[in-house]
């Protein structure tokens, strides 16, 4: 019988697996520079968790929760997002507390879990890297999470970004501007789609979210959230777009942006790319935004945070549609090859002194003849190939061959293991 | 209301988490010089994978599974261990073909989940690095492993360690060795424990895994395996021992070791550490053997394998007793401190600057007075204070300050800016 992986799950192999290693190290490094630090969160949280944050009514709580009951039928889920275990995890640890520097700023990445339909062509099991700074209401943090998504993004290699930005207001704008918005759809509402007439009296910022072709028109027509602003909010939004200007970063305001998510507020953004592995035109790799409400929300004090996501499998495929290079895989220094059946210990000590010394090293481990073993020293790329045979064990030697110049010298053995640096050092370069 | 992560899960924090980095990191680095990969499989399998590999009538199996149906009806389960996916992927994507020299030889790091007794101090979510090389039978792979094992176990600092060894020989091995091992203890039966009784018949191999202090004289008197080794069993028995010795690698053999899984045969090691952390004497942190059979059990060819799994709080929990220095956190170079209203924009432009080249680099988002900044500063240690005020500002200037020896230099703001690294190095080392 064949066993095979669930259905919307990836195995990531060897010659890939580096290149999500190049990726997370990548992201760590960067967020050091801006002082974010790793926090993990479990893979699964109590279902309560994300349905007070995502809102009951998402669709993420409604249909794509990975929940189930344990054996002590407690009603837990694997993590849809990450934001929400991380707020779970800085209230419970009481990170808010005055033990902490504010803002408290961190870090998440790993796997994340929705059960979505398979012609969405999204995995059920995905990844996501992300940061949450919480404790202050400063635009110049807004503005630090944003330029810090756009460093790394570059960094990966990715330089045709667009960066749009809105804002959501505080709840004195939320409250004007939901009543702007029913009093502007609701003479079209036999128009609408569907979806977008039950989202009207529920949730009217969602209608703005549909992608239904026949509500477009009411979209794009739409009243600007931005002439509803409250002055506190305007002043925030202000200072964000003088920020970004100063730091020369170019964004443009679309003021339909709402975000999937109900917790945001303030600032939000999406960070898009032009690339046709994900679409036609310029789509979303990176977004977030500001949710002052969501530790009150999840039982902790007022205390105000902002963050961004961003999904590692889109990620991966946009930096291989722009034929981003990926470092290589950490090269083999040197290929023992053992000739004769004395050889085979020799070698076995060889490659092992080797690699305590910090070299990357391998053998033989299948008995095979010594040009087969040559020919494995070319396919994995070695550096130098070491030969060592009965004549060789005899006079306590070891031959070594710089593959790239083709250059030979007859080492000690007693060297070759203890001196591989310095001999390679003095000899070959 | 309070939301709480869900029981046997852990946070893992800023401050605890670099130490987590560290592990894998040097695990990464070491993996490599031995040329092991990264494989990473999906946090659930289809619950078969497990149930069909950890032997249906295992605790693992019965009592310790996450598994739930999914939307679509099927049964799947959080992963208990990390063998199975690998050896269920490692099938699934054909890495046993032509086209991967062999041996194929990867490692995995990440959470697995048993939902163990709480009394039993162990998470229900839990952490565990390990290898597995596929293709070859030689007992020189088996010795790599072990002396893999070793090697990192050292590199994280832990020098008291015992490596203890067994053979679970081959096919013929086991048939004989069962026979002889009933008709030692079918005699004694009625002394057994209950479980111990109970195990006598399906898989006697399992009574020497005895806790029961009643069964420990049955156990210790029993036959020795090394007693019943077929001829092939003894031959590779033996040249892993010489191997061993003459690696300098000591060992203990216990004739008693059978491991906690049904998959093993031939080699199978565990090594054990001296700790007080752990418990009292030697116990072990990192467990390994060799498992031909498993391939083929999860539909792919008859291929052999061999690998060690480490359990990663454990590790932890062992290195923080033994007063393992971990490298510091990622130092703060720069730490920027604004004086006066005008003073707000430009320590974000630095600040942003100095990120963008590649320093570690903070600033206010509280809007504090100087002195509160100042303080910020010195708790996080930054290595540099810069200050910039009006008069600064009016004259392009920043105020370097060297923590360390208390020298202070002015340097116009546009070389701080791009030359911060020149800077620093001409007048400060």
């Amino acid at each position: 019988m064949r066993y095979q992986r669930p259905k919307g799950t990836a195995d990531i192999l060897p010659g890939e697996s580096e290149k999500w290693q190049y990726i997370e190290e990548t992201a760590r490094m960067i967020f050091s520079d801006y002082r974010y630090q790793e926090i993990r969160t479990p893979m699964f949280e109590n279902f309560d968790v994300f349905s007070r944050t995502s809102g009951e009514t998402s669709d993420i709580v409604t249909k794509e929760m990975y929940d189930f009951y344990d054996k002590g039928d407690r009603h837990v889920t694997l993590r849809p997002e990450g934001t929400a275990g991380v707020v779970r995890s800085f209230v419970e640890n009481k990170l808010y507390g005055p033990d902490t520097q504010k803002p408290v700023k961190v870090f998440y990445m790993g796997p994340m879990f929705r059960y979505e339909r398979p012609q969405s062509g999204r995995l059920r099991e995905f990844h996501q890297i992300g940061v949450e700074a919480f404790g202050s209401e400063a635009p110049e943090l807004d503005v630090e999470v944003i330029a810090m998504a756009m460093d790394l993004l570059q960094h990966y290699g990715i330089n045709d970004l667009r960066l749009a930005i809105n804002t959501l207001g505080d709840k004195e704008t939320r409250a004007n501007y939901r009543k702007a918005l029913i009093d502007y759809l609701t003479p079209h509402f036999d128009s609408l789609s569907e979806d977008s007439q039950e989202r009207l009296n529920k949730n009217p910022l969602r209608v703005l979210d549909s992608k239904d072709p026949s509500d477009q028109p009411f979209v794009d027509n739409a009243p600007s959230i931005l002439d509803y602003l409250s002055d506190n909010a305007k002043q925030h939004f202000n200072k964000v777009t003088t920020l970004l200007d100063e730091l020369g970063i170019k964004y443009s305001i679309d003021h339909t942006m709402v975000r999937g998510l109900d917790y945001y507020n303030h600032t939000i953004f999406e960070v898009m790319a032009n690339s046709k592995a994900l679409g036609e035109g310029y789509t979303t790799i990176c977004a977030g935004g500001r949710y002052d409400g969501l530790v009150k929300e999840l039982g902790g004090p007022e205390m105000p945070g902002v963050g961004f996501g961003l999904g590692v499998e889109r990620l991966l495929l946009l930096m291989e549609s722009e034929k981003v290079e990926f470092p290589a895989f950490n090269p083999l220094d040197a290929y023992v090859v053992g000739i004769g059946d004395k050889a085979n210990l020799e070698t076995l000590k060889i490659v092992q002194s080797l690699r305590m010394n910090g070299f990357a090293a391998d053998r033989d481990y299948l008995s095979r003849k010594p040009k087969a073993q040559f020919k494995s020293a070319n396919k994995l790329n070695a550096n130098f190939t070491l030969t060592i045979g009965d004549q060789e064990i005899e006079d306590g030697t070891v031959h070594v061959k710089h593959m790239e110049t083709g250059k030979e010298v007859t080492f000690k053995l007693e060297d070759v293991k203890n001196n591989f640096g310095k001999l390679i050092e003095e000899n070959f370069e």
